[in-house]
């Protein structure tokens, strides 16, 4: 089967969106609704507009750019993925999946490939979470998870509303309600992205065809002690709330590991410890739980023996605790027939392709619930993801672009 | 013996001075070279000179309050603390110590008490280290131990440096150089402070005659591995900078636990975790070890274990670390003579009084190095220090009062 894509458009498009958030640490810095994220969006819509795709942009500023096909009528086949990163992360994630969508378009319109349906450009705002600290937020606006009112109630670190930052970005927020998608408004989504960790690499596989997301549980834990005087207060009078917090810390770990769950992950991602300074016994730790898995039953063992294991650091210490469930999301299931048409696309190219899990969450997830939607990995080096060393090989991006476009013109002709 | 101090008059003093630094959490905050510290000074001063005291002040802002004894050849007895505080603290730590001193002068006034030497009542400036980290920086520069360079080094969370901040306050930090006092130059000091711990109040004791005050050591110790995406990182994978980080927390408390010295105290009382976001696995955390002893040898055998485990946890979970030293102090032993002179005026009084070691620094410390020091504690309520709810009856800083006004007066007639 003939290559088509260009690796060196993809290669200039993945720079250029790059030189954008390039920060201080060599990483990239691009959050939803800020500068950065302004200047990429000129250069996308100018790159979609110049391959004649018609542009929508909804309340949060998701974007939808729209290739005609033989019947308009018809749903069409979404592709992309985000734009925005976290604060120093890399250049690869997200920003990969929305230029190889792009990179499909280009082909389709370069070789005039005939599509039945139309296919569309999807660019997801506020993936990271960067701003408000939900994850998937544009996706999860544009499939209703996310109403009017939560983008008022969800705020940044300045204290401003996602409604306010979206509206001060140019988009109108109220009109969220009246762009909501439901089942049969699009046909398919395919999401092509970096796989974030190391599978791939250490199998030497080029293609990750996905089946499943891992579900997870995020939640915050609160020791509280007293503070007191480092030098005067002996230790047996102490209530040193980060004490507790460390044996949480380790306890996860080895929660974690003896769970029959191979797959099963654990993470304290964040602390803060009051007030924090040398000279005085910590009087608070609060930290974040972050529990994924494909298997629902294995969250639930897991979080269920971390909160058993606060409960005992509350009476070992004498600490007052508190365990709060932030957000939950099951384990999903991608469409076993887009699964396979990317596995026999990758086949048909010529490239090595395993069926795997996912332990991240992506946009192509929140899509599930109003449609079929496949997810594409390409090998992620060292498995570095969220860091300004992310890399993946052009090569593997090229042949991912490739298995994609496939993929996508497969879907929009059935 | 007959009570002559007002415990009235101690009562308003503290409320005045608290008065100045009231903050938001209802606790104190009051920095050195801060506003609120120059309206407690304002209050001080006309304090003294109402007692017809000679007022003087060095280049860091030390005041030196002098009342004549019979014979002003004779080298001064001082007594005194400080009046700044910790962000959030209370009404009671250093401020009792100037109030009691400046109670001392007005009753050798009134009763016309007979004093052959003069007697100084003394404020030293930053104890607390609020503005640049190093605590006792006032009796540091007045014994020599900071010297006009260090003021120009030690910088705040502005940049400022402590040398500029006190030019901006009205002090001449250059002359501090001609300021130091040497050996001789002063014949004692006493200090009365809260205890900051729970000794006193638990065995229902009125006065603390304290006979050492424990060294310490500080450390920063920091774990380097590698952040990466929390979802997509298998556990066997991960080098998690933060499990390495609660390892060395839990293990200090364990390593203090069976030391054979049971005075000995450590705590890590801050941490600093970064990327610190709840969905990636942290990169860096990097925490302060403070340890403490009234017996040097357990205080390096206590670091060194740290240091051991330190290097273990490197090993165990594949992480970079690095141990540093950012500061020493020996343990001091205050004057037997003074200690005994306390002791002996609280029995008099018919005071309870308990000879004790301390685990807080204080002013007098440095002053030891010149003179011979002793330093009186009163109870603190729970123990309860550096917060709002710190707490001394007024019983009890009149009853120590008493035994500070009968020992300066021994000193200023031997």
């Amino acid at each position: 089967m003939e290559r088509i894509v260009s690796k060196e458009r993809i290669r200039r498009d993945i720079e250029t969106i790059a030189s954008f958030g390039r920060d201080g640490g060599g990483g990239r810095t691009s959050f939803s609704y800020g500068e950065e994220d302004g200047e990429v969006r000129k250069y996308l819509y100018d790159r979609m507009n110049q391959l004649g795709m018609t542009v929508s942009v909804d309340g949060v500023g998701n974007v939808r750019a729209r290739l005609s096909g033989r019947d308009n009528s018809l749903p069409s086949v979404l592709s992309g993925s985000h734009v925005d990163s976290v604060a120093g992360g890399g250049d690869y994630d997200g920003v990969v999946g929305v230029v190889a969508a792009l990179e499909v378009a280009q082909c389709i319109v370069d070789r005039k490939i005939d599509i039945a349906r139309p296919y569309e450009v999807v660019i997801f705002s506020e993936e990271e979470g960067s701003n408000f600290g939900v994850t998937c937020a544009g996706s999860k606006a544009m499939t209703g998870y996310l109403k009017v009112q939560d983008l008022k109630d969800l705020k940044d670190q300045d204290g401003l509303s996602m409604y306010d930052r979206c509206r001060a970005a140019g988009f109108e927020p109220d009109s969220i309600s009246n762009e909501t998608l439901s089942p049969g408004d699009i046909h398919g989504m395919v999401e092509l992205h970096v796989e974030q960790s190391v599978l791939l690499e250490s199998e030497s596989v080029q293609i990750g065809a996905v089946r499943s997301i891992a579900g997870l549980c995020q939640c915050r834990i609160s020791f509280k002690g007293t503070a007191n005087h480092a030098g005067s207060t002996p230790m047996r009078l102490r209530q040193d709330a980060l004490v507790g917090a460390a044996g949480f810390i380790s306890g996860v770990r080895n929660i974690v590991a003896e769970d029959p769950s191979p797959s099963v992950v654990g993470t304290v991602g964040s602390i803060r410890c009051e007030p924090n300074v040398s000279n005085v016994i910590p009087g608070e730790a609060i930290v974040t739980l972050d529990v994924r898995d494909v298997c629902q039953e294995a969250i639930e063992r897991v979080v269920c023996a971390c909160r058993l294991l606060m409960d005992q650091i509350a009476a070992d210490f004498r600490l007052e605790v508190s365990f709060e469930v932030l957000g939950r999301q099951s384990p999903v299931n991608m469409s076993s027939g887009i699964t396979r048409i990317i596995s026999e696309s990758a086949e048909k190219l010529g490239l090595s392709c395993k069926t795997m899990d996912s332990g991240a969450v992506h946009d192509s997830v929140l899509l599930n619930s109003v449609a079929d939607t496949g997810l594409i990995f390409v090998p992620s080096s060292e498995g570095k993801s969220h860091c300004p060393e992310e890399f993946t090989d052009m090569d593997d991006i090229a042949a991912g672009t490739e298995v994609l476009l496939s993929t996508v013109v497969s879907l929009c002709n059935n």
